[in-house]
């Protein structure tokens, strides 16, 4: 009799299990046939980035993006639609900068262009000295007074034998954000640095740098070049230690400019309280038309909440779309809206990002405890059919991660990365670096892991 | 004193596995380092892509190909290298195709071209008729007598929401390969098809038809047309059924040439007669650089043997490297080594193929026993660090395929698939449509996976 009774037990338990996870599944299988028979990111896709273009925060773009956003939700059907204020930096690229490196047979073009933040060469002249090579931060700290009225070559490249290009680009990035900063402090008059750029080509990869608490009249100027040019001047200064590099930009920080996210919600029907965000950064570069970065983010988060309108999935907690503004140079949006959801004591569960562009959606980087990941691991299985493989710890987003609680799940959309960093921050970032399926996997796979966090809540 | 005993054991076996396994995780990083740090695939695709260029069967520019093949395989030190003679098809494309399709407000250009095999058009006035429109060989067998004195669109679309883009090509290219054949059997004119493409663009995409055993003076012409061309056409056909298609062409087919396997050889330690075989095809259609179909391949292949030097890892059994002739019109090459092979009694234990693209490498699909197929399973989170996750039942490769037996393994690697039939076959197959660190990725993917084989043999 026992021995049947656990029989029985087994076998309802496998039977339900078996009839949630085939619903699962279905509802999983709609999303992803909604959208790459019907979907309707590459068609935001290529307005944002065709007929908008570069949106750099505080710009007339920027805004039209914002106005853009607002619109195209409201024709969603949403629940609510709204713009949330934020106040964001205003830096100007000017005029295209122009530099070269002085060779012993004459100049050579060298692609440059100002990092995001920094101040212009002075005069009208632009900037000649001669050039000191390092491969870090720490370096010029070592350097000290020796790099005095020299102009500092940050030239450590991105590490190729790292699997997760993000990880290369972790390692090298700190002397683009801080080495303008520490070259000053030590007398350098101005600041290059090569380009995150795994490719040797002729883009120049602008970026945001910091000059900390640096005062205005001991900010030198700083900009990134391109890797091929990066490995012509190392050449030259092996020749000759005295090479000079010339440079010229007349970049500017305005006040801060008034700005918006925007935000649109499918209000729950079972648990409304409950929030969950998706979401990535309306703002991009100035370079290009900011496809990859973040445009791609954008659509894919816009499609989320088409795709459960589409599919006729009702959610149980309220899902939010959130277009952030100012992630590039500020992350001022993601911090607002952070700020209003504690003021308004808004319980978030979950929140998702999208901002490592649109390629094969290959996984996630989840930030959770133990019991969630534990509950996240279980639904693998479900994605299996899709090549979504990577459901690792770790992660979230610049935007969403201001969300982050001890007891919620923040976490971010993993693509495939080996080629992001040909087109990131650089005037190559167009629509024609998006492949539309691949834009629309990473849509549905988005939505897939939402739905369930929807539908099973979190530990 | 017996539980001592089982300890002991336990203890053992845990230490010598964990030893055997690091120094297999120590050898794939080793490749992987190799390969991505100073590899040598790219190089060698740019000089095959852009030096040489398209490389059909029975071109100067295959023979070109072969030659180059040898002499870069000569450099790299191997045991053995040499030519394997094959006779194979030569068809050449003539003069540019024109295409237009005759609508009330005059002429509309569509991009065709010849598919491979086509005789064609007669006269020097090429070949105008009304369209009949059909989704497959079966509908037009149906059709019978209606098709006659028509040109037959087949215009079956690649099937969106299958996940692996294989799938769809298998899906929709029965009516490319066979479209004419049963087109004219019925006494259509000629035979237009839908490009095996997934987006809508103004590339028309070749690739091999077939006239069965079709008598010559019966034979009609067959072109592709691009999918943007296809919709067009559709919509006229929407509005009048009696619209005209006019195309021309001066495809010829010419006697079969001589060509040429290129073989390269390490010879094993241990186990010299047990052969691992690693190979590509070396020719490619003529309306491009044949840089993903299959100049990927062929590189990655010849990296595979590169790394096994580099590296230092001296094979037990023999490896051989075969850049395999005429895949894309014959498949003779694949056919020859396997007859070459089966004459001579040589013990062929695994072959690996790359022939679909440089695309980030997702795995692998095997085709092989149930033991060998749970030998591979235990290697699997070897590669998880690289992020190869597909180890799929089924799968080789068409050049491979003819090595297969109730015993061996037959594999081709498995890349991502989204975007490679938006190069596949056309203008656009070129040098910048392949990623240098993903074709990288691949290669050492490819090594590391022979190496076990290698090491631990079949079962």
């Amino acid at each position: 009799m026992k021995k049947l009774f656990y029989l029985f037990v087994f076998v309802t338990t496998s039977v339900v299990f078996s009839q949630t996870d085939k619903q699962d599944s279905t509802q999983i299988k709609k999303f992803y046939n909604a959208s790459l028979l019907n979907g309707k990111s590459y068609q935001w896709l290529t307005h944002l980035t065709q007929d908008i273009g570069g949106r750099l925060s505080g710009s007339a773009n920027a805004q039209k993006a914002v106005e853009w956003g607002k619109n195209e939700l409201e024709k969603l059907g949403l629940n609510k639609v709204w713009l949330q204020p934020v106040m964001v930096p205003h830096w100007e690229r000017g005029t295209k900068e122009e530099a070269y490196i002085v060779t012993k047979k004459g100049r050579v073009t060298a692609p440059i262009c100002a990092l995001g933040g920094s101040v212009a060469t002075k005069g009208r002249n632009g900037l000649m000295a001669e050039v000191i090579e390092v491969q870090s931060v720490k370096e010029v700290e070592a350097l000290g007074e020796k790099v005095r009225g020299k102009i500092v070559f940050y030239n450590r490249p991105m590490q190729a034998d790292l699997i997760r290009t993000f990880r290369a680009y972790g390692g090298a990035v700190g002397q683009r954000f801080n080495g303008a900063r520490v070259a000053g402090k030590h007398g350098a008059v101005g600041a290059i640095v090569r380009s995150m750029n795994l490719r040797l080509d002729d883009y120049p990869h602008t970026g945001v740098m910091s000059y900390g608490d640096t005062p205005d009249a001991q900010k030198i100027p700083t900009a990134a070049i391109s890797t091929l040019a990066s490995e012509r001047l190392h050449k030259e200064l092996q020749v000759n230690p005295n090479t000079r590099f010339y440079f010229k930009q007349s970049c500017k920080t305005f006040p801060d400019a008034p700005s918006f996210n925007v935000i649109g919600e499918l209000t729950g029907s079972t648990f409304p309280d409950e929030y969950i965000v998706v979401g990535g950064h309306l703002d991009s570069w100035d370079l290009a038309e900011g496809a990859q970065d973040d445009g791609a983010g954008i659509v894919q988060s816009m499609e989320v909440l088409r795709l459960f309108k589409e599919t006729g999935y009702r959610p149980k907690r309220s899902i939010r779309v959130v277009l952030f503004m100012n992630e590039e140079n500020g992350s001022r949006g993601g911090k607002e809206y952070a700020r209003i959801a504690e003021e308004k004591k808004e319980n978030h569960i979950v929140a998702l990002e999208s901002d490592a562009g649109g390629f094969t959606p290959r996984g996630f980087g989840f930030n959770c405890n133990d019991v969630n990941y534990a509950q996240i691991l279980k639904w693998k299985p479900l994605f299996e059919p899709y090549l979504i493989h990577v459901f690792a710890r770790g992660g979230g987003g610049s935007d969403v991660g201001h969300l982050n609680t001890d007891d919620n799940v923040i976490f971010g959309l993993q693509p495939d990365s080996q080629r992001y960093f040909d087109f990131h921050h650089t005037a190559i970032d167009k629509l024609d670096a998006v492949n539309k399926r691949e834009l629309e996997l990473g849509a549905a796979t988005m939505a897939s892991m939402l739905y369930l966090f929807d539908k099973y809540g979190i530990k």
